[in-house]
């Protein structure tokens, strides 16, 4: 890449094209927040925003680092967005509304890590309300759409982080993963979305600890995996001072693993793999699938049953009173502030009982032993990231079930304690994008991003919106070392 | 040792005298057999037994032994019993509930592991039914006595194993231990307790898999430390089949660990060191805290608040749900049947929501956050095993209230994620024994055993009832090893 091939306008942001433009000095952060705050102007209202950092003070915050000289981070320079619902110090957060506005005083490992390692943040982001959501629709800051297509659902809860990372406002976002907010959102807007193991990344910063608390996830959104594992190395780790991080975080390998010549994968059995009549959909998938053959895998059909199981205990089970425990209050005091289908969904919580919710407990420890054996068999699970994409306008006919829908191959990886990375899976002949996620073994994050980048290149599609070209990373790049 | 002075009535059964005298050849594991049957006759109506394999059995299966040539594992010829509620193949379990008998047609990997090593069985004890006690009263089979005194409790649940132990008639017992009942019976007959962490051994083979699945672990009475551990290092380990076993159980280290010439070691702070008037069992863990410090250690008190907080979430809160999940269908199956004092608690389980349980969760993991640095400030955490002991008279007057005290020091440890080895700790100047535990960090079970280990030899009281001499271990058996 030169200064001139590089343009201002569509240039990527991904971390080795602006770590080497800084090496070689033909670009600065300063520059390239110029650039950003340009392209943020001339995408108009995109909502993609719920704060934004005044341009000066980016500007200054670039300026800042400069005058310490280039760091050796590989984060040095490197601009970020941020869902609202993290608490960034002296920043407004409002988990979607905007009635509950506060300016946060605290934050959490993986903001201080970030600010740390040089990293430079652009703004806090759109959301479905409260992270309930997949579709980018349910906030009060107008959706987002997905880059590809006005008429077409973002993708959410963490929408306008995605969004940001696609259209190269950043060049990466932390978002949050609880359902699959971390993940559909990267399928629909042709991104990286890296889920980690839960209680590997801290969730200090998450307004209130988040309110699914035992399943909750910091995730990363990024141009090429490569990148948001350099994010992971960054911000993962055993936080001491909260209750759900794992002490075992510190010793996680983050690199990107290289991809046996040989390997077995697992995709659902059946009728399991489904895509509710979306055809385009389907032979995406069955791409994906030759695509993975012709790179030495062999497709192994997964009994999906229990999988299924686990999705529906998550919404149709007590983990909802998870949920209400903290939302409760925020419904009483704020009632029809909130979104309507949010509102709705608060309000049919359902009554569970102390024993259903260790029924649920134990049912899901015993789908997680059940479906041991398949991890034995296979490296990588691979779905879908969703089953098809919506319309807004199919969305605001039919809020909840389509949500639903949107979820059946993200809701059950956190509650079986599973990692995942979502990745893109090329443009589907209406121009819209689609993508597949690799589906691993709690702290088998390395694996799980080996394979997805991998397919990744393979894929050949381009880098977000602009389709920018797959970074040309030196082999030692692909991720040796563990920690940035 | 030599086959003079070891007596058939009262010769020690640990395992270094056991293994050193087949290895000498001065003793078989037939002529054990004989000698503990001639033990159990001579004890008469001890209550210890649910089920005792009978004589001819148990010496067939040790001649059959003998027949194979004496076997390589430390557990070799050792015989043992197993608490009733746990499993063996064609074997009855009642659960301490006689009309709720079934023949087991299936065990767990702890039992398979033991037969495969070549202990032997001499059969199945008593126990407060279905695990629910810490006095060994709540028993149809008759009340288990301490093995220093007719009129006090043995303790329980775990009644039968600790006494069976304690008394000569094993070598070893597995037990089980959810609140307390693999320590408490072994602080009251001057035995080893150790209670793993929750996921270091399965519990496959419990009936039912326990009813407190997330916090049941399977426990080990033993006459030494090193005995127990050598246990341990035979039955530990990851469980596929069981779903609340954890992975990293075949890395957990089980030697009994060095202890070092100075360390800090934390006791309850202020009043929460309570012995409910029992000024004797105060001065007893008086002295032990002197003879730790004569050992090189420095006491730390330690703020009990997060600790007692935990004990009382355990029985006053959600978790009560657990256990009534498995057994409000025994409570209406068998009703009257069932043991009064148990009934009663059965029936007064209350009724707690879904977003109880999760409230629950959330803080357990708030207040074991909270004691994170506790555990940087110490190697272990010494307690009284209990804060007294009763007499059955007491304990008939007052079944509950009484049963709950002696739980303050034990309750919270399963819930914390912690370990802990329960030994003696001396007898009493009225005779009776008493105990202390050494708690540590899940999966620090070599570290809890090591200061045991050392602390039990420097109180130097001798082993069980009949105080044998503490075996003189060479210093290569402390557990450089381990695995068995």
């Amino acid at each position: 890449m030169t200064r001139e091939r590089w343009s201002r306008q569509t240039g990527s942001l991904d971390f080795l094209t602006l770590s080497e433009a800084y090496a070689q000095g033909w670009l600065t952060p300063s520059e390239v927040v110029e650039a950003i705050y340009e392209r943020i102007a001339a995408r108009g209202d995109d909502h993609v925003w719920t704060y934004l950092v005044p341009h000066d003070e980016a500007l200054a915050a670039a300026r800042k680092l400069e005058a310490g000289g280039s760091g050796s981070s590989p984060l040095w320079g490197i601009p970020f967005s941020i869902k609202d619902c993290n608490d960034v110090v002296g920043l407004p957060t409002t988990n979607g509304l905007k009635e509950s506005l506060y300016i946060a005083e605290t934050t959490g490992q993986v903001v201080t890590r970030l600010f740390e390692a040089g990293a430079l943040l652009i703004g806090k982001t759109n959301m479905d309300q409260f992270g309930i959501g997949l579709v980018g629709m349910r906030t009060p800051y107008g959706a987002c759409s997905s880059v590809f297509s006005d008429e077409h659902i973002s993708g959410g809860s963490s929408s306008g982080s995605a969004v940001s990372v696609a259209a190269g406002l950043a060049s990466f976002s932390i978002a949050n993963d609880a359902a699959g907010s971390g993940r559909v959102p990267a399928g629909f807007n042709n991104i990286v979305g890296i889920k980690p193991t839960p209680g590997l990344v801290s969730n200090a910063c998450v307004s209130g600890g988040g309110c699914v608390k035992t399943i909750e996830t910091v995730s990363v959104f990024a141009l090429t995996v490569e990148d948001g594992m350099a994010v992971m190395r960054g911000i993962a780790g055993y936080d001491r001072t909260y209750p759900f991080s794992k002490p075992e975080a510190d010793d996680v390998p983050l690199h990107v693993a290289p991809v046996p010549l040989r390997f077995r994968f697992g995709i659902p059995a059946g009728e399991a793999l489904r895509f509710f009549g979306d055809s385009e959909a389907e032979r995406q998938f069955a791409l994906a699938v030759e695509r993975l053959i012709a790179m030495g895998g062999e497709p192994v059909p997964v009994d999906f049953a229990p999988f299924e199981e686990t999705q529906r205990i998550l919404y149709d089970g007590p983990w909802i009173s998870e949920r209400a425990l903290s939302l409760d209050a925020v419904l009483a005091q704020y009632g029809d502030a909130i979104h309507p289908v949010t509102k709705r969904i608060l309000e049919s919580g359902g009554t569970y009982s102390a024993q259903d919710a260790f029924r649920a407990i134990h049912r899901i420890a015993e789908l997680k032993c059940a479906t041991r054996p398949v991890w034995d068999d296979i490296s990588v699970l691979v779905v879908p990231t969703t089953p098809t994409i919506y319309r807004k306008s199919d969305i605001l006919a039919d809020p909840i079930a389509l949500n639903a829908r949107l979820g059946i191959y993200t809701n059950f990886v956190n509650l079986m304690g599973l990692c995942g990375v979502a990745v893109p899976n090329g443009l589907r002949s209406d121009g819209l994008p689609s993508g597949i996620t690799f589906l691993a073994p709690g702290f088998a994050e390395a694996r799980a991003a080996g394979f997805a980048a991998a397919f990744h290149k393979k894929t050949a599609t381009g880098l977000g919106l602009h389709l920018n070209a797959y970074p040309d990373y030196p082999a030692e790049a692909d991720g040796a070392d563990r920690r940035g």
